[in-house]
């Protein structure tokens, strides 16, 4: 029925990591062979690693509006996230002890405040609606004077919804003229390659974004930190990174990173056009071919390369596995969680039904998708919903039935 | 007087870092092109990814006599003392509050342990003799039945000090017959490349090593975790690592990791004998060469690649930066506090005198160093001490005409 893989690999998984281009990786090499010296060196090697470390510190500041002395480097976009909350929350445990996320965090964020409840904080999981869309009222009405940190993912890893992080900022600053403000956090780790990301525009106090999301190479990230919050770090040793992050720098892995950004952020506006049409082509067809499809996320204010849809009647795994024997790779939702059986919580915030949340597709776009990739997709695609439904045990004909 | 930079770097500061080589960067290179996928991932790429990930683990895992599910990776050494020390603290607060480290650890572990004072535990630093030698009697004296953690680094990054980690975990184990045995945790760091590192046999039950030290890429390490120890996380998020250590795991770094490693431990034997060899020519013509120096650490129990000495009467920033401008690239001491000017807490540990703590050189040979190269070294050194010794506001009369 379905014809063999036409692709060795036709990747649709950009959100859970992307290759690290040939000349991305070309930038990182010299800096493992003859360049390899420790920053912290005194000897003329080391002092031009430290230069290579600051030049790459200075262009990554750049390109979010900060300066080079708000950029902290940390191993991955897990730990810039731990760093942020449970940073943030200790140092200001004397001025309050409550913090407030979304429902919709990614799991760093969220597992790290759940570790607070244990230190005396209490965690208010702000409600979304059934885009995974925050309502400015509602987390300001959740603001008290004991609030010290607020943190809200800007653009969501599973769903790809938008969050209006500016207003959202602007908001809590007008509803705490007569007291402290919060600290404000933002994961732009899914967003930063596709939206605005100055940090000043956006009013954040703190943002997390890595490498490995960018193009970049996998264990390096960057907490961006406003010169005047203060952090407790989660580990101590050297003085590397104003004592927030100790540990020799990796330098070939900061020069990928800040290349990869740099040529990340100089696409931006290019590749958001070409994928939002790709986007609207690949989910008008999926709707066409395959009936009661549900595309999950916002309408309009979305990521422009994330397609996550749930068919009902389906299991995501079965979608994913025969998806996969054709040649593609998508995930069923965070590739940080995918063995975990338990519903998405993201899914679960959105208050889709139980009979639905397994049956779930994220389909994430790069810079190597294109029209012909997607036809392909969209001729297996539907083939493989028609095979799984005629085999379920859940009665699939009211779908395909149902008048459009 | 002294003859222009015969070489263009002549390195002799492996101990701060190594240079990655060709082979162990072309063993990394498929995991930054094609094979970049998520291990998290359920796809065929993640699911590959993930065996290339249980395989790094197991080579590793091997290589010190332990079990792949006893092996934690982490970002960096730093980031593995920190989850042995603070994480194996934490984790056992409640059987009590006691900790005990030698005072010549490497800062990861001392400013760790330092940070758990304000969590109500209280640090006991042991005392070392002239060489950087713990007593293992002193040791034992200072167990108490509330002491939970022993941490001793098993060979000193600075002085290259060679602890019996062996001797010290039977005397624990025979000191605890009738109590609950301390958690013990050794920094293999500087050790891994030269010493034995079969767990079972040392009797650790925590073990730091990384992969900068040992010739593969930094940014990556390791903690070796006996199978029943607990530890509490430093941060949350996905499932990786036991849930010890979230965040996607950094392939390309992790495969160049398990093959340094693999290599050092191979050329063990080989390099062990020839260092040594080299260390003992090198220590004699210095010590004919230049009248007063001193030679720290042990005599004997020393890792073969670090020679760390004192000049009386010389500034050991001086002393590099003379050397560096002949091309040899040396350290005062540890990298990690290179920039810090006050004196090394390993130098104060040994009881080295005011007058000579800032005068302190450290050589560190690797697998490039030759006879030629030292030869070049003790052709300049003796010379730039000569010329610093005569522009010293120091006398230093007394040293040269000191007889021998």
């Amino acid at each position: 029925m379905l014809k063999p893989a036409k692709y060795a690999e036709l990747y649709l998984d950009y959100a859970a990591g992307t290759p690290v281009a040939p000349e991305i990786l070309e930038a990182m090499l010299p800096y493992f062979g003859n360049e390899y010296h420790n920053p912290s060196s005194m000897h003329a090697g080391g002092r031009k690693a430290h230069r290579v470390l600051d030049e790459a510190r200075a262009a990554i500041a750049g390109m979010i509006n900060a300066e080079s002395d708000e950029i902290i480097f940390t191993g991955s976009g897990t730990e810039s996230a731990n760093l942020a909350i449970i940073g943030a929350a200790r140092a200001a445990k004397a001025k309050g002890n409550h913090v407030i996320i979304s429902s919709v965090e990614h799991k760093a964020v969220l597992e790290a405040a759940k570790s607070l409840t244990k230190e005396g904080f209490e965690v208010t999981c702000l409600p979304v609606d059934r885009y995974g869309m925050i309502d400015p009222g509602t987390l300001i009405s959740h603001l008290r004077d004991e609030t010290i940190l607020v943190s809200v993912i800007y653009a969501n890893n599973e769903i790809g919804t938008v969050v209006p992080i500016q207003e959202l900022s602007a908001k809590i600053a007008d509803a705490c003229i007569n007291r402290k403000r919060p600290v404000f956090h933002t994961d732009a780790c899914q967003a930063i390659s596709y939206l605005d990301v100055d940090v000043r525009a956006l009013g954040v106090d703190l943002m997390t974004f890595n490498s490995a999301k960018v193009g970049g190479p996998t264990g390096v990230a960057a907490l961006y930190k406003r010169r005047d919050v203060r952090l407790s770090p989660l580990m101590y040793g050297g003085e590397q990174e104003q004592l927030l992050r100790p540990g020799t720098e990796a330098l070939p892995l900061l020069k990928g990173f800040a290349h990869a950004l740099k040529i990340a952020r100089s696409l931006r506006a290019k590749e958001v056009d070409r994928l939002l049409e790709l986007r609207q082509y690949f989910i008008h067809e999926l709707e066409n071919r395959i009936p009661g499809l549900i595309v999950n996320g916002h309408p309009t204010a979305v990521l422009p390369n994330v397609v996550h849809v749930t068919i009902p009647g389906i299991e995501g795994e079965a979608m994913l596995l025969m998806l996969d024997e054709h040649g593609i790779a998508v995930s069923t939702g965070s590739a940080c969680s995918a063995f975990d059986l338990r519903p998405s919580h993201v899914l679960s915030a959105i208050g889709q039904e139980s009979d639905l949340i397994h049956g779930s597709i994220r389909f994430s776009f790069g810079r190597d998708t294109d029209k012909e990739k997607l036809e392909y997709v969209l001729h297996v695609f539907p083939a493989i919903v028609a095979r799984l439904r005629s085999i379920s045990s859940v009665t699939t004909h009211a779908y395909e039935k149902q008048p459009r």
